[in-house]
């Protein structure tokens, strides 16, 4: 990486060449295995133990807000941990077992031993209605009760008889955790991004998440030079996000930008939800860097989704996009048991973390500029701006789209949409006509 | 019907549900059977009948401008009164009389009594180019002529010979009359519902309108509280508005919606056309509405047509659309006696009310409001708003739309353009939140 | 013509009536066969000798800048003369001849007579890669060499052996000249109407312009009354414009609007670049007008082309759009011996002046008003307005859009654009009214 110090010199090299993305796709894939088994939840120790996996890569905080504290609006929860859960049926085999998979326990579920009928058994029995082979994930965060998740087909089987429901857990006043990391850029401005980490086996949703932002953090922390302070933050879904915005009322003004990543491994094109502003700059650059391939989409605001719910929240209204492959709940793998590390692919990974490093190459480096000759267009071929390259070629056209738009009112990431040029290369014009003090800025 | 008194309170029930529209559809053409036979005019006995036909509905006011007076740019023009009009032929038969029909005389015709050739005849004879079997209705209001309208096929069949003509009519100083009705709101904020009444047999243009506002007033008057005074006017057009508007300059200013309806009793889908603004709470509303069905129109302003051209001419700029099912002038049984009872039927006028209904239902409970909870979401699960729903509800979206952009800047109107959601799922979000304080009125 | 002295009176006859559109195209296509050739370059005597030859119809002053002078941000370059040039073959042949054609020399060319083989002669010699039997046109104004131009299939039929190539051209101190037009209006405010003139044997590109130009020159003259002050302008490319831009920094603020006018000799639709600015009334009025063929296109700003990148760079910014009717570069003859007499066509040229009238028309009489009455719609017909018009026609339709739309806000452009009409039937409509004292300068 060679990024000179000031913001407005020239770039050697954007961020997102200094990665090879491919063997970052393969390292982010190599983490969520390791993170694969471990049972999350919105509280516990499933839920540290993932922090402190990702603190191998980022050396994250792992901040406790307790039980029962006051967090915005909410209450924060009791705290769930779980040892063991199974059932066993009328002849003493055992039907589903935690230790197998932890999507058999109803997430969230208090303790029980009890013998009962199979229809009473069936109460607490969920199945997945979109495909009989699928165990669904479930979860009951906010009341109390007790259950067990299997696929259709095997609770159809099931003899009649007796069973034995069996969960070790507890609810108890504790905690609940997040992780937060904060990377010192040169201004005090910062990009936020978080993803979601309460998610039990599950893997593009949203173990993708969690391991990216990891090597995103990695990546970044290897940089000589940021212009953004980066804050990232592993968040249980919704409460975590509130318990970060409750203890940190006076950061939130200094959030330039900001991204909620997750669904990041599945193969299909980008979604990007734009931030409830609709027209901040993060929104500007994602729309920017997607339209490279027309499938994907750039959706605005709607109320329902992930922690940019919560980001913005009218009071808080933060520029604050959420950034997926394709969205959670549109795949039908989605909290299911096929939502696995075979659905997940480095290859898709890698295209994740290519595409966030070119926003982020793109806000890094957006500003704007003035023309310091905007009397006529400025003789570029006295300074050798024209030499080798030929009329109408698209570097020079880069140099008249800037020179032409950079009046005060406009960035870069402006001219690049005016001119249907790509970022980069209005960037770099910028940088040589600066260089020719044919620039400054704004 | 229960609203409650304030006007941010829940409402258990809209307005449109609390009529049943079907029988005032059948009511509405019930009234056009008895105004069919009356011989209306832009002033004249046949209107004032027409009017107090109307008062069995409405406690409406008969007001009387004279002829001669100035209003605005215009001259009040003397009244027409008919009793007679009739063509015998060469042998003694009766050719047209306007006892079958009064589309027979041409509107306005002044009086004569004359023996006369089949061509001097032709002079004064009007007929439909668009089909040969139709009588025409034709008007000469401020040019004194005399005239007869019938069928081509009737005169092309009439042999030579001596005619005469006879129309016993006056045409003297006398007034032009409009009926005007004000029924009292929780404010003194009028919404304007206005409709012309200056066609003889004619159905849908322009008798569907009369007898719909009519059962308008009606239904409005039986509402235990209403937010909005209303103001309904029946008027012979173009001087009819231009009276009224000369007479009530100092209570335009409150006018804060207003509709003139016509042609609401044929089949076609329903065409808005904006005021001249454009941009008017109204005509959101009616475009809100008007959605539910692709092949519904809304069309930008524009200066011809009828009474909106005196209610949005510049210097008056009224928030005043026009509403009708096809427009007049673009069904072929416009101005013909095609345009007849059986043209039009009472479903298509219950339809008409009941959008209509939809419409005042907008007006009368849009408002802006602030979400009290704003800097995160609101815990609606502690609060029992997520009870009984399941996620991704429709109800739990309206909630949370309505959370998210209450901010001050936009009404649940606009709440309701943005998210895509009907109004009144919308409003009903809202009076829910407001029952729990996470609303209040902006 | 016939115009009223006054701007906002009644005119009896728009500019484009009053000239035969057809002869005006002979003419300019006459025009065009003296100049074609003559060597154009962006200096010299054979500029000269076409400014003169401009002279006969329209009084031009022909201004020099000096070699050496600083203008804007560039130097203006030394002065280009050339009286023959010609390769002679081995056999003593004359391969290539300037009497012939001027394109056959490389525009700039600094003077040679050498001996040299056929491989060596080849690096002086250009080609049309599009089409092997035309000749190019190419130029080197900014870096000294010297070269021919032939066809392909020539250079390819040519022996080994010696040639001997010879220029006798001069490059050394002198001036840049164009020509420059003005003619005094009834305000100070501008029309800067401007094309470039430094291309030699080319038609379309540009001597339809450079001839168009001296029509359109003639024609305005002839007027006896025009509204703004036009100023014609008959530029070198790029240093032309740059040159007057020098000297005239005090008048560019009277510009009111502008065209630089190419390519109008050819088949093709008309093509419109708007200014930078985008929304400057000579983009409205020419979007208008244009609006009357679907194939016509009007394009956004884009920062290269012809000297409207000198007018509308930055600091200048003016409202100055690019007409043409195939933009150079887009269609196949472009800068090749292709582009010719026989491809540029009286009619092309007759419907270019037609359209550029039809463009002056509008700017010259556009303006806003208010409508004198404004409250309620005036009687038209007492006044005679509705007098054998009939309901729903054009002019009636007119009067009412005017009388609709004016308030002080809006143009007649703008009501011609809200309506849907053509700028002259709203312009007649407004002449109507005011004489009629329904309507008032705004």
């Amino acid at each position: 990486m060679a990024w000179a110090r000031g913001l407005n010199t020239i770039r050697v090299m954007p961020l997102r060449q200094t990665v090879d993305s491919a063997a970052a796709g393969r390292a982010i894939h190599a983490r969520m295995g390791e993170l694969f088994p471990l049972c999350r939840s919105i509280s516990g120790e499933g839920l540290r133990d993932t922090l402190r996996l990702v603190q191998r890569d980022v050396p994250l905080d792992i901040v406790e807000t307790p039980s029962g504290a006051q967090v915005l609006d909410w209450i924060v929860p009791n705290e769930w941990n779980i040892r063991a859960a199974w059932i066993d049926g009328p002849d003493g085999t055992r039907v589903v077992d935690f230790a197998d998979s932890n999507l058999h326990v109803l997430n969230y579920s208090v303790p029980v031993d009890a013998v009962m009928s199979l229809d009473d058994l069936r109460e607490h029995v969920f199945t997945d209605p979109r495909d009989p082979d699928l165990v669904p994930y479930r979860t009951s965060y906010y009341v109390e009760r007790w259950g067990f998740c299997m696929s259709q087909r095997q609770l159809d089987a099931l003899p009649p008889g007796e069973y034995r429901a069996f969960v070790d857990s507890t609810l108890a006043p504790g905690s609940v955790s997040y992780g937060e990391a904060v990377l010192k850029g040169a201004t005090d401005e910062e990009v936020l991004l978080t993803t979601y980490a309460c998610h039990p086996s599950l893997a593009n949703d949203n173990l993708s998440g969690v391991a990216l932002l990891a090597e995103l953090g990695r990546v970044l922390a290897a940089q000589p030079a940021l212009r953004f302070t980066y804050r990232l933050l592993w968040l249980p879904g919704t409460i975590g996000s509130i318990c970060w915005l409750a203890a940190n009322r006076s950061i939130v003004d200094r959030i330039r930008h900001g991204l909620v990543v997750s669904c990041v491994g599945d193969p299909g094109p980008f979604t990007y939800k734009r931030s409830r502003r609709g027209d901040s700059e993060i929104d500007q650059a994602v729309a920017h860097i997607l339209r490279a391939n027309p499938e994907n989409r750039v959706l605005d605001w709607f109320p329902y989704g992930g922690d940019e719910r919560q980001f913005c929240s009218p009071g808080f209204d933060l520029p604050v996009g959420a950034f997926s492959r394709t969205p959670a709940d549109q795949f039908p793998e989605y909290h299911s048991s096929a939502d696995n590390l075979e659905f997940v692919k480095p290859e898709y990974l890698a295209g994740s973390v290519e595409t966030l490093l070119e926003v982020i190459d793109v806000i890094e480096s957006n500003a704007g500029y003035l023309n310091r000759s905007p009397f006529g267009e400025p003789q570029l071929g006295k300074r050798g701006l024209y030499r080798g390259i030929g009329g109408g070629s698209s570097e020079e056209m880069a140099l008249l789209w800037v020179l032409s738009l950079s009046d005060g009112t406009r960035t870069l990431l402006d001219i690049a949409d005016s001119s249907g040029m790509d970022f980069h290369e209005i960037r770099l014009a910028a940088d040589r006509l600066e260089a020719h003090d044919l620039l400054e800025a704004s």
